[in-house]
C-alpha cells in the first residue's frame, strides 16, 4: 500500500475503533493522555480527523543558561526543526506533560500551516491560541499557556524516539487524531491495522443501526455467530 | 409524594441549591467531583438539567485475564446491565476516576437512549463522543478517551453501593446534573430536600431581582430580618 | 501615564507578549496556572481580554465552626468585600486552588458586574454557572462546582497579599486576562512593561505577515539584524 | 501442591521475580501501588517477606448520614469482617487511596493479630501507627493519618471483587508483599507461577555471583545460550 | 484550666483519639495533610509527642522581585518572626503544600530551639535536613529539599490565620503532633477537648487488654450497653 | 582545578548551599524533585554526600513491541551503558517520574558497584530494593516498585541531554546528592561554583555558632555589615 493510500485509509478511522484493534495486536499504550483537539470544545462532535507520519520534537526542563530567546536562533531550535517537516507530517512534541509553559504560539504554527503540515499533537499546551487558531492547523494539546516555552522548556532535538502522553513515539510511526485524542501506530503494524480496522467500522456502523432499529444488546454487540451470520448475509447483494 | 412528582420537582431546582441544602441537613459530600456535561463545553450557559434515581454500575482495575472482549460476551457485563435499567433511570458508573479508557462507547449510549434512560454520569471518560453527541443521550463525565473499558477496567456488577467522584452512591438514591455538575440526594432525604430547595430558589430569584435593581448584598444576603419582612409582604396578593 | 491610560495601553497587549516582556526583565512567574475563560470553551478564539488593578480577596481552608451560613452576615463576609471593590478593579481570588467550592455564585457575580467590576480572576471554581454567564461579568476560572464556598473554604480578608494559581498577587498590582489566562504584573513594572509590550506586538505583528507570504523563520523569528534592518525601513513613510 | 506447600513457596520469591513471571504469563497489573512496609522505612533492607490468600475489605466514599461511629456496630461492619478472617490470610483492604482517614487503628490490628491473620496490605493509611507496631500485624500501607475511617470512608462488605492500589483483587487470589511492595497473583496460575519463580530464584543467585566476581553483563544478564549453557553444567554434582 | 495544665493534658491524647472526640464536636477538618514527624522515619514507633498554642506564619508563592535573600534583612522576615515566637509555642507554617523550596533551614531551627519552641509543623518541606535534626527542634513536615524558600516562596507576615495541610489554623489555636501527623484544635473547644480525650484514651487503653485477653470486637469496640457496665464496674476500687 | 579536585571540594558543601550558591548565579533549576536517598529513611541525619559527572541515561515510555525481557540483549541496552560508565561518574536516570517500574534492581547495581560508579540518581524508583542496598551503591529515588523496567518504560540511549526531576541534566554536568536529595551543576559553572560553597559554608558554620551562643537572628543571618566584620576579624590569627 502507497503511504498515500495508508494514511487515507486510516484517516476514515475513529482512534477509538484504532485502540481496539491495537490492543487486540497486544499493543496496550497507543493513546496519549493528555492531547484534546483544540479550540472546538473539550469534547464537542463532529471535528474533523487527521492522519500523517510523526515527526518527533524533543524538550527537556528549561534551565536558565539554556533556555533563553537567544536560543531561538541556534540551528538545533524549534524553527530550525519546523523547517525539516514534510509535508503532510504530523508533528509530535513532547513536552513531559508541562502545562505552563506554551510550546508553539501562532507565528510558528502558521509557518507550519503553510508548510502544509497536517498536524501538531503535543502533550503540553500552546500560546496566543486565538492566533492559533486563525492559522488553521489542527492541533490537539493539553490547553493554553500565555508563557513561551523557554519559560519551562529547552528544545533538544528532532527525529528521536520521545515519550508523549504516555506513549512511546517513534519517527515515521503513523498518527492519528480525532473527537477522542491521538493515537500512534507502530509502523510495522499500520497496513494491518488499517485493514482491520476499516472492517471493524463496517460492522460497528451495522451493528449500530441494529441498535436504532431497537435490538437488544447481548449477542448483539460484541456479535455472537447467529449475529455475525445475519451480518454476512446482510453484505451479499 | 409520586415518585415521578419528586423527579419534577427536583429537575426544576439547580444542583447549587440542593448542595446548599443538603449541607444544612448535615450532608456535606453530595457534589461529584469530575463529571461535568458532555458536549457543551465544560462551562457553557443554558444546559438542560436532568433527575432521576441512581442505578448503579461498579468497575475494578483491568486485569489482562479478566478484562477482554470476550468478557463483554458474559451475562456479568455491562450489555446485561444495560438490559436491566428501569426507564427514566440515571446510569451513575464507578469508574475509580480513570481517565484513560471510556466506560462506554456511542452504540451502548444509542441503546441505553432508545430505553429512555434520562442520563449517565460518571467519573471516568467516554469513548466515541462525536457518537454519543448523536444518540441524544445525557451525559455527565471527565472527558474523552479513544480505549475501550477493557483497556483499563474490569465490571464487576450493577445495583451495588458504589464511590463516583469521591461520594457514596446507593442504587435509587436521586441524582440531579446541570451546568455546575452532578449531586447525589439519599434517598431518605429527597422529598423534604426538594420541598426546601423549591422554597430557597424562589427566595434567590427575588433576590437577584433585588440586586438587579441595585440593592447592596450586606443584609440582602443573606437575608437579614427586614429583608426576610420585605420578601413576605411581596409575596401577599 | 494616567492609570487610565496605563490599563487601556495593556488591554492592547497579549498574555503571551506580556509574559515574554516580563521573562526579560527577570519575573518568571506571572501567569496563573488554573485560571481560563468561563463560558467562551477552553481553549476557543476571540476571546476579549479584560485589563485593571487587582483587589484581592483571600480564603483559608474551611473549618466547621467558622465556615457557616451565618458567617455571610459578618463585616469580614465576601459581601462587605465587594462593596469595597472600585470600579474597573479585577477581583482576584485566592482560592488555593479547591476545585469543589464554587468561590462566588449568580447573585454576587451580579453584584460586581452592578458596580462595574471588570472581571474576576481565580484558582478555584464558580458556582451557578450559567446564571453566572447571564450576568456579563467576564470570568477567568478553574471549571464549575455546585457546592457554596462554605462548603471548602473560609473567607478571611481582603487587599491583603495573597497567591493566586502560583503567582504573588498584592494589591493593586496589574492585571490582564485574556484566552492564554491570566497575567500579573508588578505595580512598579507596569509602565514598562506597556511600552516595552506594545514595541513588541507591532513587531510580531509584521514577523507574522511575513510567515504568511512564506517567508522561512530562521533568521526571522526572533529577528536577526538584517531582518530588524527591513523592520526598520518598512516603518518609515 | 497443599495451599500450605503453595504459600510456603511463594513466601521464598521476591516479588520483583513474580511480577518478571507474571509479565511473561500476559499479566501486566499485579504490583500495588501505594502500599509499602510499614515500620521498616520506606526502603530498609532485610524486611520480612508475607504470602497468603486475600480476604478483601470494600469501602466506598463517607456520607454523613452513613460513616458513623454508630456504624461500627452494625454486622456489616469491618469489625464483622474481622471475625470471619481465616488464620493465615492477608486481609486487603479497597481504600480508594485515599490517604486521610486510616482504615484500622491498633485495636483493630491486635484483634487480627489475635486471630493470627498474616498481614494487611491497603491502598489508604493507617491510624495509631504506634500502636499498630507493638501488635506485630505486618502491615503495608501508604502511610499513617490520626482520622477515624468514618472521617472519609464508608464500610459496605468483605470478599467482594475489590480495587487496591490499580490492581483487581478477587477473593481468594494470592498476595505476596516484601520490600517492594506488594502483588497479587491471579488464583488460577499461582502453582505454575510459584514453580517458574522458584526457577529464576535460582538462576538470579548464580548470576549475582557471576557479577560480583567480576563478570561484565552483556550476555551474561538475561543470559545467551552460552550463559545457560554454563549455568546447566554448574547445576550438575 | 491553666494553659500549662491544658497543654499538659493535650500531650497525653494521641492525635487518632482528638480527630475522633473532634468529629463527635462537628468538626471534620483538624488533621493536616502532609506533615510527617522529621527523621523518626516516615511512620516510625515510639515517636515523642508535642502540644502548644500555634504561632502561624505565612507565605505566598515567590515573585523574583520579592523573594530574595536581601528581603531575609526586613523586619516583615522570618527572622523578625522567629524573635516574636513566645517559649512553649508551636510555629505552623503555611506553604501552600510545596515541596521544592525548604521553609527553614538548620541556622533557624537553631534559633528556635534556643528560644524554647516546642516544635515546627509545615505542609511544606524543610532544608540542611541533616542540620535540622541536630539542634534538636521537633519537625513535622512533607520532607526535604534542598532549594531555599526564597526559591519558591515569599514571606508575608505572622499571626494571622492561615491554611495547612487543608485546615484552617488561627493564631493561639491548640497544635497537637505525634506519629500521626498533626492536629489543630480550635481555642474555644480545647478544654473540653482535653477532657474527653483523656476519658477516650483510658476507655480504649481497657479495651485494648480485652482484645490482648482475646474477647471478640463486636460488641466491644465500640462497646455495647454490656460492656460500658463491665468497664464501669472495674473502674470501682 | 583538577576534576579530581573538583569532585573532592565539591563533596564538601551541602546540597543546600549548592542551591543558594546557584540561585545567585542566576539558576533556579538544579534541585530534582523526587530523588531521595534510599535506604537512610526519606530524612535521616547523617547520610553520606556524592559528588561526580552525570552519565545521562534516557527512557521513554513502554510500548510493547519493544519493552521486552528480549531487548535487553541489544546492544542498545541498559547493561551495554552500564559497561560505559566511567569509574567515578554518577549514572543520572531519566524515568520520567514513573513510580510502578523500577529502572534497576539488585544486579545491574551489583554491576555498578564492581565497576566503581560512584552513585545512581533518578526521579523513578528501583526494585529489589532489599538486595540493592547491599551492593552498598549509593542511590537517590522515588522509592520502590517490584516490576521491572520493562513493565512500564523503554531504555532509548545513554550521554544524551536529559530531565530528570524537572531538571535539564547533560552529559559531564556535576551531580551532587546528600540528605536533602540531588543537585545538577552546569560543567561551566562547576568552578566557581566550589569556590563559592565553601566560602559560604565556612560563613554559615560560624553563624550557627553564633545561634548557638544565643546570639538573635536579625543582623546576623543573612548577616549586615557588622556582623561580617566580626566575621571577618575573627578570622585573622
Amino acid at each position: 500500500m502507497s503511504d498515500t493510500a495508508l494514511i487515507a485509509a486510516l484517516q476514515k478511522i475513529t482512534t477509538a475503533t484504532l485502540t481496539t484493534v491495537l490492543l487486540k495486536k497486544g499493543i496496550r499504550r497507543s493513546w496519549m493522555k493528555g492531547p484534546q483537539r483544540l479550540g472546538g470544545g473539550m469534547l464537542a462532535p463532529g471535528q474533523a480527523r487527521i492522519a500523517g507520519r510523526a515527526f518527533t520534537l524533543r524538550f527537556v526542563p528549561m534551565r536558565e543558561d539554556l533556555a533563553t530567546p537567544a536560543s531561538w536562533s541556534s540551528p538545533r531550535s524549534t524553527r530550525g526543526a519546523i523547517e525539516e517537516m514534510p509535508a503532510g507530517c504530523i508533528a509530535v512534541i513532547d513536552a513531559m506533560g508541562i502545562a505552563d509553559a506554551g510550546v508553539f504560539g501562532d507565528i510558528l504554527a502558521q509557518r507550519m500551516a503553510v508548510r502544509n503540515v497536517a498536524g501538531l499533537v503535543t502533550d503540553g499546551v500552546m500560546r496566543d491560541v486565538a492566533g492559533v487558531l486563525e492559522t488553521g492547523l489542527p492541533v490537539w494539546c493539553q490547553g493554553a499557556a500565555a508563557p513561551a516555552s523557554v519559560a519551562g522548556l529547552t528544545f533538544v532535538g528532532w527525529q528521536e524516539p520521545i515519550g508523549c502522553g504516555g506513549c512511546a513515539v517513534f519517527p515515521d510511526d503513523l498518527i492519528v487524531a480525532d473527537g477522542d485524542g491521538a493515537v500512534v501506530i507502530p509502523a510495522a503494524l499500520a497496513e494491518e491495522v488499517a485493514k482491520l480496522g476499516a472492517e471493524q467500522e463496517e460492522l460497528e456502523a451495522w451493528i449500530m443501526d441494529e441498535v436504532k432499529a431497537g435490538r437488544a444488546l447481548p449477542g448483539l454487540y460484541p456479535p455472537n455467530a447467529e449475529t455475525l451470520a445475519r451480518y454476512a448475509a446482510r453484505k451479499k447483494p
